[in-house]
């Protein structure tokens, strides 16, 4: 496995394989990886000649309260963790290597899917997060890109972007990776104290009753409250319970596949999870 | 020559050549094409393997009271024209098979330097561009992408959106096309009544005096209030009439290179030109 730290490095890396027509495989990550980043280079593995994995904490997705400076930067244990999975190279470019010494002038904004969810409470975040995806894509120009369903709206927006512009990528979405108590895996869980984390399942606990009640018959509206009751008698402090569309679009009623989203903050960690739940008529 | 309508069309025509990792070409236009574009294409033909010439008058980079529908299209004239001069594809696209049947989310903005100059009087139509253009060079995927230095803010524009991306495309801008007496090509001459036409020169004419006169140590702002005149004086209708450096910085004087830049309405035609003037200490 190669490290590369420079556009021109992984440029001359990957040329071998551009010229051969390898089908490049490409997973962006933020490092501190977990299983859910290394399903998505095992992912990556299965479909591709060639994995190229990035890491990089990129600046402009990070609000000014956020945790950009905090945010836990691990490249040795992360290497070992891809060199095992298989990853071919890993891009870990410098701030400025990305960002350059000149002032950049270009913004992309996905829309109103950017304005709902995550967006609401981190404005610019998913701008900062379109500039940096496209960035990476037309650096490393893969054929295929693997995106965790953790991040769901993350993954809707990255996929819209990408037929927006006519990207020459395909964006494949990877199920969420799991503790086995339910606790969807984040970097951000290393911030959780022993006591939080043995209250942070109640998450995906919510969440999985409520796709039960709405299969037995539930409203919807009746189900995001009960989320909301269990998620605060836990102590959580709830940023927003919903329910969209699998492409974003807001249900009021579960007439058709829909998607259950959470924020809520434990203690001083924002927790995110999601739960897709299948309508059968 | 190949004339394809169709995104995969246009990727099936291209696919060898990528196969073959020849240098692709492309000049993106809206047709109704003059020597401009054509020096576009031969200086492509030049320096490329293969050269792609799009015509496709974008709808999002004209403003509500803009000429989109009455824009001249002449694919069959702009076909032969392409021939000669050595097009080997020829994309042009439906509005339906570019921005397609779903709504477009996405919109791209190049900041400070599209609000000033036309993007005062054109709000939005640099993002237009930006969009546009984003979109065919992820069609086309060329090494190398040619623009005409008339439309000089724009140019200035895709080399920043070029750069603050990472797209892997050089872009070259390609001198002015003149008439013999000086009037810049554009397609838009064609609007002008045979009076009109011979006032246009006016434009250049002003120019070239001022850069004369800048030369002989007339300050700046003299020599663009004189090119003012003579424009009102011929009875154009003034939009601006600027200096800015070749990177479309606001500039005070005549100590470094600089751009000067000229837009007026003659009739109800809307005419641009610009001149670069070179210091020498």
């Amino acid at each position: 496995m190669k490290t590369e730290t420079t556009i021109q490095g992984l440029s001359a890396s990957l040329n071998p394989a551009r010229s051969a027509r390898k089908i490049i495989g490409f997973v962006p990550t933020m490092g501190n990886l977990h299983e859910g980043h290394l399903n998505l280079v095992r992912e990556a593995r299965k479909l591709c000649d060639v994995v190229v994995v990035s890491i990089f904490v990129n600046p402009i997705q990070f609000g000014p309260n956020e945790d950009f400076d905090n945010y836990p930067r691990t490249l040795e244990h992360d290497s070992h963790l891809l060199a095992e999975v298989g990853c071919d190279i890993v891009f870990a470019p410098s701030v400025e290597q990305m960002y350059g010494k000149y002032p950049r002038l270009t913004n992309i904004s996905v829309g109103e899917i950017t304005e709902d969810l995550c967006g609401l409470q981190r404005p610019g975040h998913f701008d900062g997060v379109a500039v940096v995806v496209t960035k990476l894509f037309n650096i490393v120009q893969p054929n295929f890109a693997f995106f965790g369903q953790k991040d769901y709206q993350q993954l809707a927006v990255i996929k819209q972007l990408v037929r927006d512009l006519n990207m020459p990528i395909e964006v494949i979405g990877v199920p969420i990776a799991r503790a086995e108590d339910g606790l969807a895996l984040s970097s951000r869980n290393g911030y959780l104290s022993e006591q939080e984390r043995q209250t942070a399942p109640v998450i995906f606990n919510s969440l999985t009753t409520a796709a039960d009640d709405l299969h037995a018959g539930k409203t919807l509206l009746n189900v995001l409250q009960q989320i909301r009751k269990s998620l605060t008698d836990a102590g959580l402090v709830v940023d927003y319970v919903e329910a969209r569309s699998p492409t974003l679009q807001k249900v009021e009623q579960f007439d058709q596949d829909v998607v259950l989203f959470v924020a809520a903050k434990l203690g001083k960690t924002r927790l995110i999870d999601n739960l897709q739940v299948k309508y059968s008529a």
